[in-house]
């Protein structure tokens, strides 16, 4: 069983916090925003531009992202815990 | 009697909670927004982009979709419970 | 007398509970926006496109609709109530 | 001495209460926006499209309208009271 | 001492309102917002459309308008106060 | 030392009370926005219209300046306090 | 480890305070909001205009920018703290 994110929607898993740490990202203690390490499960269906071409995904499927902790919805399937967010909510790409 | 939805909204029938945990999608208990399973009933009459051609819906008839459980509006025909909902608003499509 | 709606207006006229629960839609009681059946009686004088082209109505004289239970302007012409709306808060076609 | 509105507004005179009962558009008593009849007295300076191409206006002087109850700016012009409203405040045309 | 306008914004030189009165605009007592009369004393720079043509302005030097009571920003100039107003905050022409 | 602005940005420096009132202009004491009297200090990278062609200022380094008193982020460069605002929040220029 | 940005976001990292006093830029204790010094330290994958062309950006890598102090997302990566910023939001570069 999968999902299909619709538009320019992304499937993303969340990185357990202690792999998080594992993974040298270590998200810092103050009043800001503070994002959260995910990997990209699943890509869209995809969005057009003003001329009707289709807008190519910045991410793929296997990268490790940031994301926004607040927004995207929330989704289990098969028991795991998956999030549904729009790609401008991903912050950027966490290269090895 | 049927509804043809206007413009980008689709018709989707919520698949009951007992039938939802037998799907295998199971919404955990969180303070994140929980989306719901429906099928999809009827497609709209469209919209256009700006050069005027029609826009293709992403979903089908037949479809079982992930929508937030929050908006749409609800109507009953023939004694069963729909809900009008803009095609935006549904998250993913479920995949068998 | 009658009343010509102006760009994307439509006039409409709400068809009474009675009617409506004989009609088979019948609004169920929740805490969802509830639709209301109505018929439309008049197409306003139309919107255009980016490019200057007429929109064509989805709407026509006659079709049964149903549409959000708040918004739009009441005016009673002649004695009976009608409802001036968007075509966008039309929420879809009932179809016999 | 005469007012020529600017862009897309329409100088309006508001018929009187008594006016609009003989008129036979009768406000109804409810909790709905309630519009008011007015007769167009000048037409604004217009507006373009997209394209720079004038936008016409949908109604002319001596046009008897429904407008909104809210909105707008009164203005008196040699002791009589006017309206100054954007074209797309006129919710409709009376026809006689 | 002069003031030149940036952009779409005008300035203007509000009328007295003892002038007001024997010009015979008269600003009558209600809860409506109430415009004011007066005399546009420069134009702005101007604007561009989408196609970057100049938006010619709609009043000229001169021009006696009614302009919205809220909004704009005062400035005193050689003793004198003046309003630095956007060119669509002017509601209309005043012709003799 | 210097600051260069991004974009629609430039980078102004208020003119002292006691200079402005000098220069001519002064700021009645009222419940209206009150402007306050710069000098035009440097241009920021410019911006881009449409059709990707650039938007020329409408200002130059040099101009006296007439802006809000309210908007704009404060920065001191080598003990001078400058003000970085867009544009747009210019309101007009001061000829002498 | 490194972070890839996405879209038109640039990862920056501020300036200690101290050597922000150094480097002869120095934030006023007043109402206004006061902006930060930082230092480009990777750009994003980039925006496009609405041709479908690449937008560049106007600061490089090694950059010295003032930002807002509000805004942005903070992120450790190998024990130092970051700031992911919209490209927007840098007010200017610093330039020795």
């Amino acid at each position: 069983m999968k999902v299909k994110p619709l538009g320019d929607r992304v499937l993303i898993k969340h990185i357990q916090e202690d792999e998080q740490v594992r993974g040298g990202i270590y998200i810092p203690d103050s009043a800001k925003e503070k994002p959260q390490e995910a990997e990209v499960i699943a890509l869209g269906t995809g969005s057009k531009d003003a001329d009707g071409k289709p807008v190519p995904f910045n991410v793929k499927v296997g990268d490790k992202v940031l994301t926004s902790k607040y927004g995207g919805t929330e989704v289990k399937v098969d028991g795991e815990t998956y999030l549904l967010v729009r790609e401008d909510d991903i912050l950027g790409i966490i290269e090895a």
